[in-house]
C-alpha cells in the first residue's frame, strides 16, 4: 500500500478557501496511509490515548518543529489549545491586562472589533488607531498611531482576512505585543522577540480546525490571577505541555505533519518566497486588467494571504457569474466575505502557484468573454 | 479505491484506551476513503469552509443523528463546542448558577473534584453527597443525599471513568441536573428530560477528542450574563448553530460517523446490549477467578464502560507483568489511571466483543501461568 495508490481515484479542486483551507496533498496522502495504523501503533491517531508515549511523541515533535521554524526563543512557551481565535479575545485579557493599564488595540478590521467587543465587556482599553472610516482599505500609518504610556498590552491583528491587509511592518512600542496571527502564521519569517503573545487557529496556514497555536512570553503568563477557570489560564497549558485535559490530539498530529512539509519546502523562507510568487501572478493580473479587475486595498498594505478585488466596477451580478463561472473550472473559494462581498482569494501555504496560474488563466478569459 | 483494499496491510491492536479510545473500524475505513475527495467535493472535509454548504450539511446531519438517536426534545440545543469536560467545569457556573442559590454536588470522584476545583473559585456551592471517605467505590445512597431547597443546579458525573462507577438510577430532585456524561454517552438509552444540560467530550463515545457535546435545555441558556465571554455563553452557540466561530470541523464529521454506525447497531438499545455483553463477559471473568482478580467497586454501581480490577491482590509487580504481557498480546491500554494504579480496561461503544473475548483468554491464561 504506498500513498501514491491511494490518490489515484481522487479528483481535486483549487482550493481558495479563507479556513479552513486548502491542506498539502503530500500531507493528506500521508495521513490517509497512516489512518488504520499510525506507524506499527495498531491504531489511529484519534485512537491514542493523549498520555501514550506515541501521542507524547506527536505532541512533543509539533511543539519541536514549530519551535525550529519560528526560531522561538526558549523564554516563550508553545501551547497547543482549544477555542480559537474567538476565545483568545477573552484569555488574553484575562490572563494579560493589568490593573488600571489600558489595553491598547490598533483596530484594522472585522477581527480586531471582535476584540475589541470583548473588551467592552469590562476590560480598560483604548482604541490607539483605527482606519474604520476608510472601511479599513489600509492600515494606520504609525504617525497616526496614539499608544498609552502605560498599557498592559498591544493588540493587533497581523493579517486581515476580510479586508486583505497585512502589517509588512510593525509599529514599535514598549509595550507587549499581542498578536492574532491566525490567517498569517508560518507564512513569512518572524522576529518572535518582538511580540509578547502570538496565537493562531491553525485552520489556514498549519493545519485543520480545532487547534489553536499559541506562542507567549513566559513571564506574562505568571500576570494571572489564578482564580481564573483552570483550563483558561495560559500557566495550566505551560506546566503541562498542552496535555492539562485532552488535547485536540488528531488536529495536533496534521499540525505536525505541515510543519514538516514547510521544512521540506525550505522552511519560512522558502515558504514566503512561495507565496510571494503566488500573491504577485494574481496582483499583476488585477492591475494589468485595465480596471476590470481592481483591489481596493492601499499597495503598501495589500496581503500576501488573502487578495480582495472587485470584478466590474463591483457589480454583483457580474461577481456572481465570476464566482459560479470559477466553480465550474473547479476554482473554489472565490467569493468575498458576506460582510463586505466582491472577491477573496486566499493564498494560505498550502496553494500551489499552478492554483493560481490556473485561476489568473481563468481571470483572464472571463475579462475577455464580457469583452 | 474500495475501502477494504486500503485496510489490507494494517495490523490493528484490541484497543482498550480510556479516552481517546477505540473507534469502529468501518468509521475509519470510510474516512480513509473521503480523506482527499470527500464525495465528489474534490477537497477533505478538513480543507472546507465551515460556511460551505457541504460542512453546513455534516454539521447539520450529526446534530439530526445525536437528537435521533437520544431522542433529544425539541426544547433543547445541541451544540458542538471546543474545550472538553474541563472547560465545561467553568462553563456550567458561569452561565446556570444563581446569586445566592448554591451548586449542589454528588461527589464521586476524580472528575466531580475537578469540578468542585473551579467552583471554589468564588461560586457558592454544596458538596450534597460524597463517597470519598470510601475512595468513591461506590456512588452515594439516595438517603445519604442532601440536596439544597433552593440549588441552581446539580452537578454530578453519570460514569466515573477512574473510579469505574456508573449511575444506573438517577437520585430525584427538582433542580436542573447538570451531567458530566464524558464517558458514557450514547452508551445506553436515557430520558433527556431528566436533565437541564448534559456535556461530554467526545473522545470515549463518540469520535476523536477535540469536541465536546452540549445538549441544554434551551430555556436556562437563557440565565447567562450577557457580558460573559460571548464563546463562553451556550447562547452564542445555540444561536449559531455551532457556527459562531470555526468549529473543530473534522471533529464533527467523525462524531456524524461515529453516530451513523450507532444506527446500524440498532441505536441505543443495541449499543446497550452490546456493551452490556461486553461488561458482563469481564466481570464474571473477574469473579470467577477465585480472587485472582479482584474488582473493589460495589455491584450495584459497577461501570459498563470502565472495568477496573486489581490482580494478585493488587501486587504492584503482578499488575506490571498483567499489562506488559497483555500488550504483547495487542491488548492495549489495561494500565489503570496513573493516579489509582490497578487494571482499568475500558469498554467504550467501538470496542468489540471479540476484543474482550480475546483480553479473558489471556487474564485465564495469565492466572494459570501463576498458579
Amino acid at each position: 500500500m504506498t500513498s501514491s495508490t491511494l490518490s489515484v481515484s481522487s479528483k481535486r479542486v483549487f482550493n481558495f478557501n479563507a479556513g479552513p483551507a486548502a491542506l498539502p496533498l503530500s500531507v493528506l496522502e500521508r495521513i490517509q496511509a497512516e489512518l488504520l495504523d499510525w506507524r506499527g501503533s495498531g491504531m489511529s491517531v484519534m485512537e491514542m490515548s493523549h498520555r501514550s508515549p506515541e501521542f507524547e511523541g506527536i505532541n512533543a515533535e509539533a511543539e519541536a518543529r514549530l519551535r525550529r521554524l519560528l526560531a522561538i526563543p526558549e523564554d516563550y512557551a508553545v501551547i497547543f489549545v482549544q477555542g480559537g481565535g474567538s476565545l483568545q479575545f477573552s484569555m488574553a485579557p484575562m490572563n494579560l491586562a493589568l490593573p488600571g493599564k489600558p489595553v491598547d488595540v490598533l483596530h484594522t478590521g472585522t477581527w480586531t472589533a471582535k476584540a475589541i467587543g470583548e473588551l467592552k465587556k469590562g476590560v480598560l482599553h483604548n482604541i490607539a488607531a483605527s482606519t474604520e472610516s476608510e472601511r479599513f482599505a489600509r492600515l494606520p500609518r504609525k504617525d497616526e498611531i496614539r499608544f498609552s504610556p502605560d498599557a498592559s498590552y498591544v493588540h493587533l491583528c497581523t493579517n486581515n482576512t476580510i479586508e486583505g491587509t497585512q502589517w509588512h511592518d510593525l509599529p514599535e512600542t514598549s509595550a507587549p505585543i499581542v498578536a492574532d496571527m491566525s490567517s498569517d502564521i508560518a507564512s513569512r519569517p518572524l522576529d518572535v522577540k518582538k511580540f509578547g503573545l502570538i496565537f493562531a487557529g491553525a485552520q489556514k496556514n498549519l493545519g485543520p480546525s480545532g487547534v489553536t497555536i499559541v506562542i507567549i512570553r513566559k513571564d506574562l503568563a505568571e500576570r494571572a490571577d489564578k482564580n481564573l477557570p483552570t483550563v483558561l489560564q495560559y500557566r495550566t497549558h505551560i506546566k503541562e505541555k498542552s496535555l492539562y485535559h485532552t488535547p485536540p490530539t488528531f488536529a495536533i498530529y496534521v499540525v505536525g505533519l505541515v510543519l514538516e512539509w514547510i521544512e521540506s519546502e525550505g522552511g519560512l523562507p522558502g515558504i514566503e518566497r512561495r507565496n510571494a510568487a503566488k500573491s504577485k501572478l494574481l496582483y499583476e493580473t488585477i492591475e494589468s486588467s485595465g480596471g476590470f479587475y481592481s483591489c481596493p486595498v492601499a499597495k503598501p498594505n495589500r496581503s500576501v494571504m488573502n487578495v480582495v478585488f472587485r470584478v466590474a466596477g463591483g457589480d454583483q451580478t457580474v461577481e456572481k457569474q465570476f464566482a459560479a463561472e470559477a466553480a465550474k473550472h473547479a476554482l473554489v473559494g472565490t467569493p468575498g466575505h458576506r460582510s463586505v462581498g466582491g472577491m477573496r482569494v486566499s493564498l494560505y501555504n498550502a496553494v500551489e502557484l499552478g492554483a493560481v496560474e490556473a485561476l489568473v488563466t481563468f481571470m483572464r478569459d472571463f475579462q475577455r468573454s464580457r469583452g
